[in-house]
């Protein structure tokens, strides 16, 4: 499908619910969105869909109007610095009274902004339209998804027989990021977490200079960007020594709620039973205050999006959406063990796209 | 300056906005703001300054308790995953009626559910209160941006003997970042533009697998993260040939043009003064519409923060404040040219901190 099919079939779907929900327009303005209904990929941007395909519009600036006109081939564009103001000055001008915006996007100031600009016009505060059309990807955007997490893979399968004692986290992390623009990669999906010893049970932790030691759990939580597309992934090793006791068991429990998870991972499950799933694994182990974060997340042209697979989060599983499972055991001052992949929810059952071994690897 | 007594004194002198202005707190829930008034990094907290210092809290969840602790000693911390209502309950619970919020920076969404939480509270929008007090900078400050421009000028040094023809523009930007990382920066301070021959026309361009040709404008706009804190400077080279005469035109005007704006640099100018002084040069050349944006920027904890230099901005520089002074001409479909520093305000005249040579260089 051309990039110009796609995004303006995703357009009829919102156009489909402006309908529905009784909208003339809606202004789109969280940029992930906007470059999911444009194409656009710059850093100010906007999109209004109206009720006729005619009536949309890009909004960008002077700096990216080579650009947009490249990556929006299906869209009218706007030159205007101030990108919210001036779509919906567009829909106001074709006659939209009842213009929905993103709530969870337009900060109180734009909004306070454009009431007053625009007295006449109803706004209405609209919540997830854009990120539940996202939630479930076409063919394309799997494939994408599919090809930053083999780029990911293939990464951290060069990477591992470069571990060893003396090299620092700020070093490992360096080298997974330059081996996965080597694979391609466009850029890294976000800061690579390399974590050693007692770092290990920091659950976000960025690298130091701490260099690792024989015996240290490493834990690292990476992922490769392709054509905007996100990959997430977490492996935990033993380093220059076999596990410990207790290393080997966190380890094996992760492993098993991580298994629990992904056996939970079914079109219409609930959100929190999937969360459930992994998380009374490590409860029944006496760890429960040692997990202390969501179960996983939608991946897509945002690493965390929609759906979110938390202990109180509430929603259904829908096909074709890619998601991270990824519990984990932190125990403060001595380490912690994460495992995490990023599958798609296929009516057939999940399908894993990042597929390194879950063994515990001494590297 | 310890980091705790430097945050703390910055709180303080929010705490004196708040009494000026009639106001018990101020919840602060934009990042860069939280980092600047607190020291926490991460990526999902919120601080709330009341009338007292020993009211101040900073909200995090589990995640970066750990890091919140290590990076914020003067401050209480509050363990939620929402991290605004957790602020604005602690106020509330304080006995605090008028609180103020940041009108840039909460959603609309976010601002409902505060309302609607909290009714008896008055929730005031606040506009600029941190960003004002972020443009001056203190000594420490200026330090780490100044070891910011220092790695991002020795980067550029070590790149440019490397560069020839045949190279792309993703190959040099890979090599500039991994230049800038052995230098010791944390990051780069935002995606490296590397855009050569035609591709130099468009002011923000991402590098492709265009190959650079004799006769190519180079334009490279790149910095250096150092703590926190961002470098920015541009340079226009031309590749494997003598300059052409319309190459050497634009670089010696848009030189001319940068230079007229440093000197435009002054305690208490007004800032769309100094953005006609660099804009009239070119306009004076009949390259007017070839200059669309502002011509700088502050520079900080954000790469782009207040004050913004334009046409239009309203205001005036203060000392010891940070800025790009950054005009460019470009020729679409042919080449364009920006010459960009870094620089700090100061009575005594500005200080450029990028200090690379704004020569035409022939690579």
């Amino acid at each position: 499908m051309s990039a110009a099919t796609a995004t303006s079939v995703r357009r009829d779907r919102v156009r489909e619910r402006l309908e529905a929900d009784g909208l003339d327009a809606l202004v789109v303005g969280g940029l992930t969105n906007v470059r999911y209904l444009s194409g656009y990929s710059g850093s100010n941007g906007a999109v209004v869909v109206g009720r006729d395909p005619s009536d949309d519009r890009l909004a960008t600036d002077f700096r990216y109007v080579t650009q947009a006109e490249a990556e929006c081939p299906g869209i009218g564009v706007i030159v205007e610095r101030a990108v919210l103001p001036a779509v919906v000055a567009h829909a106001a001008s074709l006659g939209a009274v009842r213009v929905g915006f993103e709530a969870a996007h337009l900060t109180f100031a734009d909004h306070e902004g454009l009431r007053q600009q625009h007295r006449d016009l109803d706004l209405v505060p609209t919540a997830g339209v854009v990120e539940d059309l996202r939630a479930q990807k076409d063919d394309d955007e799997l494939a994408l998804i599919a090809e930053a997490c083999r780029i990911s893979d293939a990464a951290l399968a060069d990477l591992l027989p470069q571990v060893r004692t003396g090299l620092t986290e700020r070093q490992i992390a360096r080298l997974l990021d330059g081996l996965m623009l080597d694979h391609g990669a466009e850029a890294v999906s976000f800061e690579t977490i390399v974590a050693s010893g007692p770092n290990s049970a920091i659950p976000h932790h960025s690298p130091t200079d701490r260099a690792v030691e024989a015996g240290d759990l490493l834990k690292i939580d990476f992922g490769a960007l392709h054509a905007g597309y996100h990959a997430d992934e977490t492996r935990t090793f033993v380093v220059g020594a076999e596990p410990a006791p207790w290393q080997r068991e966190i380890h094996d429990l992760v492993a098993a709620a991580q298994r629990a998870g992904v056996e939970a991972l079914a079109v219409g499950a609930e959100l929190r039973d999937v969360d459930h799933a992994a998380r009374s694994v490590i409860a029944a182990a006496g760890h429960a205050e040692h997990f202390g974060h969501g179960l996983g997340h939608g991946v897509g042209l945002d690493i965390h999006e929609a759906p979110m697979i938390g202990y109180s989060t509430t929603g259904i599983l829908g096909d074709r959406t890619p998601v991270t499972v990824e519990p984990g055991v932190y125990l403060p001052g001595r380490g912690g063990v994460r495992i995490e992949d990023t599958l798609v929810v296929r009516a057939g059952g999940p399908v894993s796209l990042t597929q390194t071994t879950r063994e515990l690897l001494v590297l």
